[in-house]
């Protein structure tokens, strides 16, 4: 089958690669029929993490239900699927407990999996024509009858909208609170559309991208342009001078100040700046362990001069981590369903699955109006 | 002072009593601007409570600060202030939780006080010219800027927002829901909002009054029609045949079947029905202890021939109470104060104080349009 | 192999039944090593449900593995294992929120399925020497290697320990709280013993066999002796007047009158009027949609005359429902394993199976000592 | 009235001072039965804060209220109270929703007022003969008969029990899940208490003062010495390499290496490796914005090298800042008064007020025994 395949740094290809199949009776095998670019697929594209060259990439994957193993008693061949991005087995402690982004059994010795990613596990990724899906019946998000019409609304429920949602969980927004969002790009702007859904009463997103900013305003939230150094006041000011209730950090380790240079603490804290004492911060930009590549020391060894005395002071919480998806698809998906949600809003192109190499350049660039780009392998 | 004064079933009028005054040094004195007739004040008015001859009724109110008591630290005199219907001390057992409906304080020997009410203390009503408002400093909500101009919607936070509103948060509705409502007046319409606003995937409203139900409608419900017996069934339909995730009753022990026979157990019992197994009910329509006056022998005595063992199996959970309005007050102003709601589109009519004996007549009897009315002392 | 089977009311016998097996790949295959009689079969043993006669009796399951499916992951031959009742998917919308007593696959058309139940599906049950578990992947919980040595309090991880703490979780009980349990069976007593773990200031428990509240004295409870009327004064006493912060309904159905007669709504009405305004009801004691045994015409309907007014215009909150074990079991196996939790202390008797149908007798007649059975099937 | 006054750093006196005395109608005076020394009032006399010479200390208070306020309608003359460390109104938005450390009126232009602290307003310490209250109703906790002679345990409500107990509700403690806490002076071991009362598992305590893991030790916690570098290893071994489920700061900025080296990131980090993927932090050790005296530059700006990407990385929560008092005293005051808590257990030392300095050198220099002064300014 046909498959994007990551050669090295900033260098992708579509390549022939062995036919995903069933191997476990658990497993069932998905025909993709939509297949977004992730921000997270750049980190590896930039070669700022240990990925192995050879390896297909792809974990926001939607498609239809081709085959089954004999152990999968609920999804059926033809099933319309959106599969999370995380790979559970259903059964450990972590997923027993809703924290299917920390399955203990699919990635022994570490804890989460996903499809095509660094460090989480030896699964191929779903930019491609066939994914095999392990423990099926738990992971396959079975779609209503209007799948194939939306699917570029649902296709979102793999990652970037729980994504989003999960940072205004992490948070703890609540109907008619304030929200600083940190990030426009697609994750951040999931946040802020989460925020508006959930009833906040003011979402401010702060970035530097007009077009990205455009697009925050479009759903109802504040933009909050950094190209000059006064974000912090921007929010303090709309906010009474105490600071958003609550605060979404959506852009990670890899972050820039407005004359683009990579500074490490920058987000967090003015995060902690922005956001009013016992406020929450909801974390799930990604941050790494270790970044051989980082700008400074402390980079190098993952850690940042962080503003600690400040957020203990301020009495913050803060939640961190990547989403688990399933703790949110099936009430998200029931959004796109009544028609109280549409988060294609993002989708900037629809593209061939070979059109990826070029396209993850674009998205690579920050160019203006690559947002979000869905592939059709099947187009 | 002109009040409005209940002299007996169905009789009120428009009298002169002695002024509204400062009582202990935490008091405020307000000049009520706005002051709406609730629901409630109907079983006062029909009779069907104990309440005493010769009080003002009136627990909805909105005005201005004209004075304060020398304990008085944090209402100033000339604020705009929406008064919560609870009376509480801010400093009880049940206060100091958030339980404000539950005030130990201000009722000696009972839980729970409010502003001309059978049962709640001995506090003068709202529907008057003035007001004394006890323990000021915890009770007002001081509002913003545009509080004149909105005074319609801030009106809305002394009682029915946040008791339609409590009764999303006892059934315990979250985004992507399915929530059936029982009951389109004031307080059923506000629920609906409220679970349109937390982000609902579907809202269903039962009632009869084709006014009610279209209001319903035009917030983006669905209007469920049980002029024939068949409301469950539309209900089953409406949610795969699996009953809602959520269910809100907001009728009381005064309901009745679509012949217009009183019913103890008919909404109770629906809403069991309605709702699927490991569903919440939230209950905030008014249930009393003893009933003299009710329709059979199990009303007389406060009791309900009530579904428990299909309940039991079921596996749900029914919360129930007056609205602790403070919990969600100053969260529903900020959401007024953005323009993300609007309350006042329940609104029928706006009368003068002397128009009130007229208005409780045509509210009483259900007639076409008369939905909410908002009365204006001052007019 | 040898099994007790369900032949009609009062008529149960040790006979010799089809072997146990794999049916599925992903069940497992557990030999019995302790099994218990369950205050819940005593409603099938006096045939007050519809169970068929033929069936193997036995929820309360404790063994090991001897063999596996093919699509059996976790557990492995010869782990020690205790069996929640509910048998679950872990993948139904029902179970991925941890809701696994209303499983929507294992028993279709239906919430919730158990082994050797009236309407919870076709499984057989446990007391017998060997038992099929569907789905033992996400059923079984596999024990430290203490297991064998404490069998009999981790055999109470099946049902009643999870049962007693699931009454103490849907009451919301808090530290420092005052609970009033009503049943001083092995629910209730598992239910005291949970609140006392959870740090609970004063747990009551109420009850008229000596023996029972002996029992819960003994684990620190305040026992209330209910031989004559007044229990609920002797809780208003106990608690300044204002009754328990939390009440645990542990008798379901069937309660009796001190004078023995069986009146439905004795124990929810004397529940309410033990617990303040704004308190928490949990109820685990079974209740039944119909009961056309039942002592009077509503119990027949499975209804009940329930004192609607006053719980509600207290303000209190109920939760029901069968256990989600799995939502328990883990927390209480690591206080087993630390030593800080022995619940084998509510065992009166270890028999034999062959002894069983005697037990049943003893149990069923509340005799004097008979609190809790187990039974060795491999004795 | 005699008075522990700061003159400096590491000098305190006892010495003349005007009369405490009612200066809002609001307020109690209060004559000090019980005041303890605290270890945040160490940072004071070491002089690490910018605290006022002439200022009077003490922030831990019980005693008996002499005289109120004509707006005073709870607290009576001869009530026993303990007081709170937060000084709070009951009527801002913070107090409103319980985050009573965090009031918006007690200490303008801040977040939470306290007696005798530096930067948390101006009002005068309880180490002295009498003590002004304000918003007495609000804040003084009445207590029951056996307040007197329970003093020292009564008085632990004032700040290190529920500061104690809400490192553990910060870091998410439930029944049955280890703990590993940072740090066995008053407040470690007070956090160890609370989690062992809320039914935690496994409780491990690190510290490397012998007659403090002794402590640890005797309320059925696991003492960790970490005079060796290995305490992370130990823990980690005594949680199956996994790491403790929830894991309590409680040592705050002034934190030191086993060299005795002042090191500003070392507990966190630790705490970061100490606990599980998806693990929740309690940190209630005190963090300060700026520190001008502190060990290294990012320590000087407030900054501290933490383990970002690691904390991330394992998805973990992380919620600080001071204890809301009123959050937790009642329902510990109950488990006091039910014979359930014996916190006086840390003390190691009552003394007499004009002992203060000497026993504030002791005290500070952790000398052997010296675990928790308290002292009785009326002996």
């Amino acid at each position: 089958m046909k498959a994007l395949v990551y050669n090295g740094p900033r260098d992708v290809s579509i390549e022939n690669v062995p036919d995903a199949k069933i191997e476990r009776p658990t497993d069932a095998l998905v025909k993709i029929v939509v297949t977004n670019i992730c921000g997270s697929d750049l980190h590896m594209y930039e070669g700022r993490t240990g990925m192995e060259s050879g390896r297909v990439l792809g974990h926001e994957n939607f498609g239809q239900v081709v085959e089954i193993g004999s152990a999968v008693d609920r999804v059926k061949v033809g099933d319309w699927v959106c599969l999370p991005f995380n790979i559970a087995c259903g059964f450990c402690e972590n997923c027993e407990r809703g924290l299917t982004g920390f399955c203990l059994t699919t990635n022994p010795g570490s804890a989460g999996a996903a499809y095509g990613f660094d460090q989480m596990g030896p699964y191929a990724g779903g930019q491609a024509e066939y994914l095999r899906v392990p423990y099926a019946d738990f992971n396959a998000l079975v779609l209503p009858p209007d799948a194939e019409e939306k699917q570029l609304d649902y296709v979102m429920l793999s990652d970037i909208f729980p994504t989003g949602w999960h940072a205004t969980e992490l948070a703890g927004v609540r109907p008619g609170e304030s929200v600083a969002i940190y990030g426009a790009g697609p994750v951040g702007l999931m946040a802020a559309y989460s925020a508006m859904i959930k009833g906040a009463a003011k979402v401010m997103v702060i970035d530097r991208h007009p077009d990205r900013l455009k697009l925050a305003q479009s759903i109802g939230a504040i933009p909050i342009d950094d190209s000059a150094d006064d974000c912090v006041e921007q929010i303090l000011n709309q906010t009474g001078g105490v600071g958003a209730d609550r605060g979404c950090e959506c852009v990670g380790y890899q972050c820039h100040d407005h004359h683009g240079h990579e500074v490490s603490n920058l987000t967090m804290n003015r995060l902690v700046d922005s956001v009013r004492p016992t406020g929450g911060l909801g974390v799930v930009g990604v941050f790494v362990p270790k970044d051989p590549k980082g700008p400074d020391e402390l980079a190098k060894k993952g850690q940042m001069a962080f503003d600690f005395g400040k957020f203990w002071f301020k009495g913050q919480a803060m939640r961190t981590g990547q989403a688990n998806v399933k703790a949110y698809n099936r009430q998200l998906a029931n959004l796109i369903h009544a028609g109280r949600a549409k988060p294609s809003f993002v989708v900037s192109q629809t593209l061939a699955l070979d059109e990826a190499p070029e396209a993850y350049k674009h998205f690579d660039d920050r160019d203006h109006g690559w947002t979000k780009v869905t592939l059709k392998p099947a187009a």
